[in-house]
């Protein structure tokens, strides 16, 4: 596996602070795990808020998760002053989300000039059993204009 | 556009039950909007619950709109004892989630006997103005197993 | 639909002289077809040379030029010096490559300063009959660099 | 990494014999490599007629190895009477194909009853450095209905 050099030396608490603003991590209970250069962990707690139609993780939860695990394993690795946009992603759904935990694992494979490419597992917890739920592969941006612009 | 002809007469009733048993909606926000033979939109008024460290609307949350309006597109083409599951997607992100609303449309563009493909796009709308700012395609795949399976 | 300005005036020939040093191309056979600002059409005649195992196009032939005209689709765009590489693209297959001529038709969705994303169509013509056999999105980066260079 | 079970005891000679009739893998020159239990490789040399523009592999190339690797994967599990067609896949490129060879591995990670989920990589060899070159993700399908059926 690579061994990435991070840009800006104060990346988790770069991270941290990012992850504290979205208001929709703290409405769905999602905590950060592990945080290295070019590594990103999220946890989440299940909650019968956060359901499809027979009672497990909603899909959306499980995006949820491992697209901002892949934003935040990019941003680890971003220059100081530069933001993080998704570009793109895809996921494919392998297993229901049947179970207490998710935890998604973003991994850089790629960190360009302008773009990275991450891949995210999520992975859900039930008793003693650990099952790979998803598996995807997203690609970054890294912008120095403000928020609110597009790439 | 090709002209689908619903398997279930009653694809309307299955599609609002289904949808009110998604706590994820509820905490959302969300609402069903059109749903016609192939087609489904899902509403999603701003939130400071929904955001990401922006303020916008966060990507999860125009792909949780977006997914689940192209599951209900294909479900309104299910036979009758039918459930749909999502395979897998690709969502692409193309402006920021900057306004007061949301709306995912999807429509069918595949039902095979065991598949559907669907193109799903997500507005955004701030004041007069709508910006398509999400283009999706997803893989949706009819089962009979009982809840929980994989396929 | 969006109307798109040319950045390079040229635009049309620009298209032509690179897809005249594309080997591949000639090597499959494939022709350009309409060319307009932020549009792209690829033609491929059948050969047996171009089959999967059950003597249809391969779908590999299918990608081939349905990524190569979002390419050019998006190079109508290019700024007169920029190059265009195509960062990521996902395709759904939806029907078989049963027929006499495949027609890619790639259509500009989005164009930003640095990124710009396409919808490409696949068509598979038999006799009378079109058939959209596949549908794709592409993520693709107008860059400044010298060929070899990745984004 | 999972174990998997050939259902075809004969899984060999039956990726073997279909490879063989892909006439478009005979006109790019691609040759199958190790072929496992959920694994295939497949090689494919460097040639003038497999170019893009800048005289390196054409992403069509790395994509028609990739995709194919993926399929015979997923036909290593397949039951003795079933095809396997692709779904959808998408691709992330990563580096150019500058080199003499590309190699693509794929790696079953799902195999279920209707459908498998693939990775695969591809790598460019040139001199004494590997670079991996494309990260991709598919979505396959087993279905024993004649040729030219979709799914």
């Amino acid at each position: 596996m690579t061994e990435f050099e991070p840009r800006n030396p104060d990346y988790t608490e770069a991270v941290r602070q990012s992850f504290a603003r979205q208001g929709v991590m703290a409405t769905i209970g999602a905590q950060l795990g592990d945080i290295r250069p070019g590594v990103c962990e999220i946890h989440l707690p299940f909650d019968d808020g956060l359901t499809q139609q027979d009672g497990y993780f909603h899909g959306a939860m499980i995006c949820a998760i491992g697209d901002s695990a892949a934003g935040y394993a990019a941003f680890t690795l971003a220059p100081p002053e530069s933001r993080v946009l998704t570009v793109e992603y895809k996921i494919n759904f392998m297993a229901p989300g049947d179970g207490e935990r998710l935890v998604a694992h973003a991994q850089v494979i790629k960190a360009g000039r302008t773009l990275a490419v991450c891949e995210s597992d999520v992975f859900v917890f039930k008793g003693q059993t650990e099952t790979r739920c998803a598996a995807s592969l997203q690609t970054l941006i890294y912008i120095n204009s403000p928020p609110g612009d597009a790439a």
